[in-house]
């Protein structure tokens, strides 16, 4: 097996060499709206402890070079601001999914173009390039390792994101076909985050390091470090290390024919993505629902495994099923106000908690749903869901996700900048328009 | 099972609470000896390109505070420091070892504690205190999980070295008990590095990362961040993902009892450890040695396996058997300068390593060797060695130390500084002697 053979040799010419006009009106207008939803919730959590936090954490190891923190008046060097956008974009799981990979495709790739491009005056249009051969590259190495990867315990959106900043990076800078693949190498090296840890604020420091190690890895590419050839695929490499040996065929099949970022969705409302068919069928029945007595959701062994469970806070109410039908039944809605502290705390909402079963309904695919719901009076109401909103089979509108944005705190203008993104010579004015005064 | 079960719970005591004086003077001075082949190893290739390209990279991402960078002018913040330290310390892999583990443990650890410590004023006591308390933890996970987690892949140095790193510098932070584990816990997320990568530069990232993660670590947990209770031995968690379930009781066995960093041994010779008895048998033999018409190298398939390759430059020379048979016969010494370009090229080395044929002798145990040696009169001389210069069995002197530290360019002030550091109020002093001028 020579060089040229391993899957890293097609990904470096892929990253370097796709021709710049060669992406679709589609796929480059998916890139925007990944981008718009990526801000929106970055702005949405811009004053959360967690982030605020980590911008503590980060800020006397920031050189003078300063790069935009969406929402926030400070600033920091390009590592940092990587680190810390990323935090913040994926803090709430609230930012997009790759449905088959469950890899939250943007967080990890769009901070350090971003940064980069603030810092060494790239272009809008050459960021959304970067953006969709990076997460296209961790999505293709995501893919070829599921599911088995994420089972074992490793948190894909970490693991992978680190590749994807890193092959984003490498356009960014220019690096050649050879440079690229090693940017991916050096990424291999640094590829961690453990589901474990995903309750806590260690899954944070992941995320952020995804980010900038990826920054890091173009960047050690581009001085001359090395990486092996068979870094991803190898006897002892990532691959195997992290789970069996990857299909590569889903890693170069197709490659800039066939687009795994084209199916990127993004979410309705901040909760498990596994519970969007629950709130769907609950808002789907609600309409003139008279007193309820007993409400059944069923759904497949992963709805039960991520959302029967006890009620303690904010993040439990994002991965409660009795709590999005509580809230999506009382209020007709599940916006980030329906999962604050108050909303837990909510005297109706809580009443209505009690009367929740779950089921097991293995019949059901992954990611539908039934809600049954018996009313005071005797009748019963049915609604099943498969396909919910934001889903593949239905997918949210530019003006969904722009309603989305806005309830997230985004602006009409920053809107207009996000959308015209490829417009202007440089990222400087939309980002300064993120930077908050 | 509560989180007080947990092998996190027990490290995070040991780590804030194991008393300053419970140290015995041999473990004490372990710990010295340590530190000194550390900075004798970081002094030798302070000039190495490697090292001054992580420089290069690092510099424009550094904070205005400063720490001294071994052998060089320039300086970095702690992060920086930490990460371009560990890169040169273990850049030859002539630093030590703690055999079991085949870990490097002091890489890792060492700079962040030294860069916290001149940043904040911490004494050498402070810092050595630390060092002890690092190195163990790491060395104790590492034996947990070992020999499976590098058969699988993993670069043990870089995997458990952040969590050395993160212990380190949680005890010199003086962390409460739940704020050390949570350090650890942070560190789990980070934990990266493969063996696939090892014979390129993407390893010294991997390293370098060891030692600013874990810094990075301690600093997230200090401020507040959390981690899972379980993220070692979870079922989602470091150990499973990485591996299998690791033995806890090799982890928290007779903690502060038993050291397992009391076993760490030191490199006479900058090559392989596998190939350390290869020469000590060849340096034995060779004494009024006549002409070599044959020499049979023998051990097991460890040895052959990394050994038995095709010559191209200095690094290979560092893990060739017969690189290693052709010095030692013909010089009688294997230094760094034998192992350089010339050395390779050298016209009598290359034709004694013509010579040179390597066998398996399945019943020699692992770290041990045979060399043969057929004279042009037909005569044979034959020497074992079992327990190799610098092993547990024959551990290297103080003396024999120091001379490797000289021979990597330290000088008699550093290195009285080294094993004075406990005495000094500071380490700024100490540092500033390693600073270049």
């Amino acid at each position: 097996m020579t060089q040229q053979d391993y899957a890293g040799a097609a990904l470096g010419r892929f990253i370097a060499d796709f021709p710049a006009d060669g992406f679709s009106p589609a796929l480059w207008h998916e890139g925007r709206r990944s981008l718009l939803n990526f801000f929106g919730g970055a702005l949405g959590v811009a004053q959360d402890p967690a982030v605020a936090t980590a911008l503590k954490v980060m800020a006397p190891f920031s050189g003078p070079e300063r790069a935009t923190l969406i929402g926030r008046p400070e600033k920091l060097d390009a590592m940092g601001a990587a680190f810390v956008n990323c935090i913040a974009a994926n803090l709430l799981d609230f930012d997009d999914t790759h449905l088959e990979t469950v890899i939250h495709p943007t967080a990890a790739v769009a901070p350090p173009l971003l940064a980069l491009a603030e810092l060494r005056g790239f272009s809008g249009a050459a960021v959304l390039e970067a953006f969709l051969i990076g997460a296209e590259v961790e999505c293709r190495i995501g893919v070829s390792v599921s599911p088995g990867h994420y089972a074992r315990g490793w948190h894909i959106t970490s693991t992978c994101g680190v590749f994807g900043a890193a092959a984003g990076c490498a356009r960014l800078l220019g690096l050649d076909p050879a440079q690229s693949w090693t940017a991916l190498g050096i990424a291999a090296s640094q590829s961690a985050g453990l589901v474990e840890n995903l309750p806590s604020a260690a899954k944070n420091v992941g995320m952020g390091n995804a980010a900038r190690n990826g920054l890091l890895a173009a960047l050690f590419a581009e001085a001359g470090y090395g990486a092996a050839p068979a870094a991803i695929e190898g006897r002892l490499g990532w691959a195997r290390a992290m789970g069996d040996a990857p299909d590569v065929e889903r890693i170069t099949g197709g490659l800039g024919a066939r687009w795994e970022i084209a199916r990127n969705t993004y979410k309705p409302y901040p909760a498990g993505i596994v519970f969007h068919a629950v709130i769907d069928a609950c808002l789907e029945l609600r309409e003139g629902l008279g007193e309820v007595a007993d409400i059944l959701v069923e759904g497949d062994q992963l709805l039960l495994d991520r959302g029967d469970r006890v009620l303690r806070n904010e993040r439990d109410a994002r991965v409660s099923i009795h709590h999005c039908v509580a809230v999506a039944l009382s209020r007709g809605r599940a916006g980030v106000e329906d999962f604050s502290l108050a909303a837990v705390q909510d005297a109706e909402v809580a009443a209505l908690r009690g009367k929740v079963r779950a089921g097991l309904d293995a019949s059901l695919p992954r990611g539908a749903a039934r809600v049954s719901v018996v009313l005071a009076d005797g009748s019963r109401r049915v609604a099943e869901v498969r396909a919910p909103r934001g889903s593949e089979g239905r997918p949210m509108s530019d003006a969904e996700l722009e309603a989305k944005f806005f309830a997230n705190g985004g602006s009409a203008a920053q809107a207009e900048a996000v959308w015209g993104l490829d417009r202007g010579a440089s990222v400087g004015p939309m980002m300064r328009l993120f930077a908050a005064r």
